[in-house]
């Protein structure tokens, strides 16, 4: 499918996806890029990848399929880094939870000769490193593809069948939509446990230390406070907008809550959690 | 240790005690009280429980351990109608989320013959009914107990050793202190997925169902909105002011968090979200 694939990021996503894309032979040849140091040698050594390069000016010849998988800021300088070593006609990618930006910035500067299409494969949890990587991660999972009225429908049509051969569930989204729902579904809540695990940290009940008292269902619903920080404080700031306005929504939410309990409104609260009991119900 | 045991309430609580009661040699027998229905019968058949009443005047005489394992707001009239079927010096205690309001209550209509002490094993998930009960759920959790000044000095040392059999570390803690520290660890973490599904619900992107969006973490993260509605109404209404509280420092962190999001604070964001990931790595 692909000769040449460079992967910038080789970590969870990036090397899942490298271990994928050679056990479904779409790629010949996978070389990796990223900081010099314990990462990608171990990523080599162990077959993740092929090769790797620690600077642009070492891309190889013939990379036809560049996939940037580092952190969202860095999405869109970095692949300009990379233009004057890539194959006429190569495919720009990436895998980052904030398109709009991303992509609005991308088309503003990509050279005619090559073509990019956002992707966001909803896959992964808060394990970093190359060692992370797993083949199938994106099993069953949904990639959610972000093409705009520049896009190419041949490259779309390639990067759409890339992506089902690992597996995914492909669905096309406008950009905006893409980062109003996942600043929903992903963002917020990551928000909300930041503030619940600092709220428990500042609390003082006596001498008390309340995270003795954390029982297993605080421990679940706060893991994802175990990512990466500067990770997250990255797409909070790229998809600041509808973060924002979902969490404008939710501490209305909260505050209405908060006055039914004041209140003892028994009967309303009920109702709210009768609610997300069976709205939770629906989540498959 | 105690000649008859009467389990109010045999769901996961009551019933997970019946059975490490027997286990540990704790209670000659164990009777369950409940309504009429399949729930007691099917506890009665697989030996969770010896026998059952479905009435306080069906009570059999000698009982010496009365537990209530009824939602929080039942216990303090529930244990009021048992009070002239119990032998003289019954222990009385209950598992409740909630302490001061049912300590106080309890120890106000108390007749001078029996001993009360509030009882709150951390343990438990959001399975119900004597179906959910298994053996050792106590097994290494905290059981606190909130003695009072009235509270008999034997009585509570039999209580204690009892809980200790069943693999419990025991804490001993003010009513109104566990209520503060339970608002925070425990109570706060559910309002606060109630209200993150009912956002989701509510929130109209397009015609898309959000739903379908959700990761792996969200699903962890919301785990609990599965609890029992009607049960989580009466926590709330019961600890109303340290959970009122507890969510009002909640709104205001999570406002300045929405601040920084706003005004595009990238190092204030990463440093709490990295506070944040610290305290949860202390998180036992």
């Amino acid at each position: 499918m692909f000769r040449k694939l460079l992967i910038a990021g080789v970590g969870l996503i990036g090397g899942s996806l490298a271990l994928d894309a050679r056990k479904h032979g779409l790629a010949e040849e996978i070389i990796g890029y990223g900081r010099p140091g314990k990462n990608l040698k171990w990523a080599k050594q162990t077959g993740v990848i092929d090769d790797f390069i620690h600077t642009p000016e070492k891309t190889p010849e013939g990379i036809d399929l560049l996939v940037l998988a580092t952190p969202v800021e860095t999405v869109v300088p970095l692949a300009r880094t990379f233009f004057s070593r890539l194959a006429s006609g190569c495919l720009i990618t990436d895998v980052g939870s904030v398109k709009e930006k991303i992509v609005r910035e991308m088309e503003a500067s990509l050279p005619p000769r090559f073509h990019f299409i956002g992707a966001h494969p909803i896959a992964g949890n808060e394990q970093w490193g190359a060692q992370a990587a797993r083949e199938d991660l994106f099993q069953n999972r949904k990639c959610i593809l972000t093409p705009t009225n520049l896009t190419d429908r041949k490259a779309l049509a390639k990067l759409r069948r890339f992506w089902q051969k690992l597996g995914a569930e492909v669905i096309l989204m406008n950009p905006k939509v893409h980062d109003q729902v996942l600043a929903v579904v992903s963002h917020l809540p990551h928000v909300l446990v930041y503030a619940l695990v600092n709220t428990l940290g500042r609390t003082r009940v006596d001498s008390i230390d309340l995270k003795e008292f954390c029982a297993g269902g605080f421990k679940d619903f706060t893991r994802i406070a175990s990512s990466r920080p500067e990770l997250w404080r990255d797409i909070f700031l790229l998809n600041r907008r509808a973060v924002s306005k979902g969490l404008a929504d939710y501490i209305r939410s909260l505050e209405r809550l908060k006055r039914m309990i004041d209140n003892g409104q028994g009967a309303a609260l009920e109702k709210e959690f009768a609610l997300a009991n069976e709205a939770r119900r629906r989540i498959s």
